[in-house]
């Protein structure tokens, strides 16, 4: 028999999402990654009608540079049930919302913070390339010998990585740098009516991606995400405690993460196929089986926009249209606002901020609650997902309105 | 009602320790660290009769430098379904155990293994202070920030912090450094007899520890734990899948993870109390609590002993001993093979080798199975249990055996 409240409803410790917080975004924060971090978790918190005091785990990347017992201290919470870190966000960011949940709703901590802070602007530009050693390590490791493979080659950087896919799926689908284009058309056309995006007020046409300079062929500057300063945090807990705080939560229908045959870390050169994702089909298999939910049911669409041409493997891997003809769905506008699938209704990290994912899941949450600054009316059901290359991860939430 | 068997049994994922490995433990392995973890992490498939193919989670720290996928195509392994890092490993490893319990339990993953692999010896030391940066981090961030409030005035390294707790904790309890020594020269003695141990057949006098150096007061040479070059592996898993592979598996009868009030990493100096140690009180608790267990329940305990003043914390805040009361519980001789509370049988990281802990737990593993080098006769409970100053965390292991 299920156990019962004091109001007659049943005590559950189903895990949602109760709160989401933000700092600004910028070239330029100004202030240290933990304050990023620390003003962001206190957002969430205030968001979801929490007490900082009372927050008893504390979740985030591995490569973050704020402990959780840093925020710990700055929120005022008075100790921690669980802590744990994500190893490969970005991409795998919506694992750190399956931690969560798995920590809350064994009982092991009843509200949790998950956070990503950095200036990744100002401070360490991720988009520099690492010729002089990854992240600063100074012996070489497991990690740095990857990169000791592709480095001396030139692909020095992400946009270096992807860009050895998009030549290959471009030359196997057909598609072109226009199609690409119509991506980053999109998310510019979400973020410019978003006033928190970092290019609010600032569309642009195909023309203009066209006439960007190129990065690393075939990505132009405008295919590629924005390296932001700033902080996003997302509050985990028990669906009684949400509704007793009077949050307006969402509920996790589905989460998932994994790697796939051959993973390695955005270099995954030694498949067969190029780009045989099997990372994202197994992520994406997951959320569906774990969701029970399907393709149509999804009315909105958060994909990881890191560049351009992995929305497109999104697009495909999560069963929007047949593979290699994401360019056609993309250039219908199906995947702008009063499409089919609206993609990326803050802006994405090409046209809102580069938060490692975190932004998309706290606009994934705006869209189901019906609070985002670009809503799409009626939306009850938001995918979250990543691309394939490195470690792959999913969420779909759905409304908890009845 | 319950699912069933074929054979009738209920099916159940209560996660259990299906298998333990290790790699050599030396000063200088002549491999890489990343050799290191997957020959561990076989060694522990091989022990849990678990094909490395079917892995399908991978959990080790954010200080190790051998990622999961590393890991994962190196024993070929398919995919995985989890990954995580704990943070605050040495002292949270008991963390990995938690993560592993919760992916299993929820169905998330089947198949996990814990690792935690480096050349602490040949590599990076990590008793070589942090005067030039942590870790090689190149900017400063929160983490480094409390290095510069310490290392100033000469608190360089992991000794040189315990050593602040160890002073005041000697003057508060009348405790001197022949107390200390009891601890060592019983870490010692274990390890004489176990021919895994760095220390095998070396065992020492409290004389001989006196007559060790200074490292930082009160802290002698033998004080402290062995920097080491070695790897450790913990599989865990389903009570079922481990019972069908023919496991010799331990359950997990209480696991926690924590941080207390104002808590720092390894220089919580700000408290009203120096020695108040709440994130070992609130772990210690936690454990209780889900185990059901109580001190008098402990057949042998396994402390981690990076210092030896951390071990006369942790039978007081398990409360194997009244508070203050420490230094007589081990000058009665109650932690040696054959007294009250064995502990660190099989050497500790005194005499063993400093796995950051995780040679403990497979050390845990094997007693509660029967199996150590220096078993206790009847061994059916095994606490694992971490110090305070840092996050902490604690462990409790059954036997399986009826």
């Amino acid at each position: 028999m299920a156990v019962l409240h004091a109001s007659g409803r049943p005590v559950t410790r189903r895990a949602v999402i109760a709160g989401v917080g933000a700092t600004d975004f910028s070239v330029d924060s100004g202030r240290t990654e933990a304050v990023l971090a620390v003003q962001a978790t206190l957002a969430a918190l205030a968001d979801a009608n929490i007490l900082p005091s009372s927050v008893d785990g504390l979740i985030t990347f591995a490569a973050d540079t704020t402990p959780e017992v840093v925020v710990q201290r700055n929120i005022g919470a008075q100790g921690l049930n669980y802590t744990g870190r994500s190893q490969y966000g970005g991409t795998d960011h919506c694992s750190t919302i399956l931690q969560a949940k798995l920590a809350v709703e064994a009982g092991v901590a009843s509200r949790v913070v998950c956070y990503r802070a950095f200036n990744e602007r100002s401070g360490q530009r991720y988009g520099q390339g690492y010729g002089r050693g990854f992240g600063g390590t100074s012996a070489p490791n497991a990690e740095t010998d990857l990169f000791a493979m592709t480095v001396p080659f030139g692909l020095l950087n992400a946009a270096g990585w992807v860009a050895m896919y998009a030549q290959r799926y471009m030359w196997l689908t057909g598609t072109t740098s226009r199609d690409l284009a119509n991506v980053s058309v999109a998310a510019r056309a979400h973020a410019a009516t978003n006033p928190a995006a970092r290019f609010y007020g600032r569309p642009i046409t195909v023309d203009d991606h066209q006439a960007s300079k190129l990065i690393v062929e075939p990505l132009r500057l405008f295919d590629c995400c924005l390296e932001t300063d700033g902080g996003v945090a997302i509050v985990v807990t028990t669906e009684d405690i949400a509704r007793n705080a009077g949050s307006d939560y969402v509920h996790i229908a589905g989460v998932a993460s994994g790697s796939g045959v051959d993973q390695q870390m955005m270099a995954t050169y030694s498949r067969d196929d190029s780009v045989m994702f099997d990372e994202i089909d197994r992520v994406a298999r997951l959320v569906w089986e774990r969701s029970g939910l399907e393709p149509d049911d999804i009315d909105v669409a958060i994909l990881y926009d890191h560049f351009t041409p992995m929305v497109l493997a999104q697009l495909e891997a999560y069963g929007f249209c047949g593979r290699g003809e994401a360019k056609d769905f993309v250039a219908d506008g199906n995947i702008h606002l009063g499409g089919k699938l609206p993609v990326n209704t803050h802006g994405g990290q090409i046209g809102e901020a580069y938060i490692h994912g975190m932004n998309g899941i706290a606009e994934g949450v705006r869209q189901t609650r019906g609070t985002a600054v670009n809503q799409i009316a009626g939306a009850r059901t938001v995918l979250v997902s990543a691309p394939p290359g490195t470690p792959s991860s999913g969420l779909i939430l759905t409304s908890a309105a009845t």
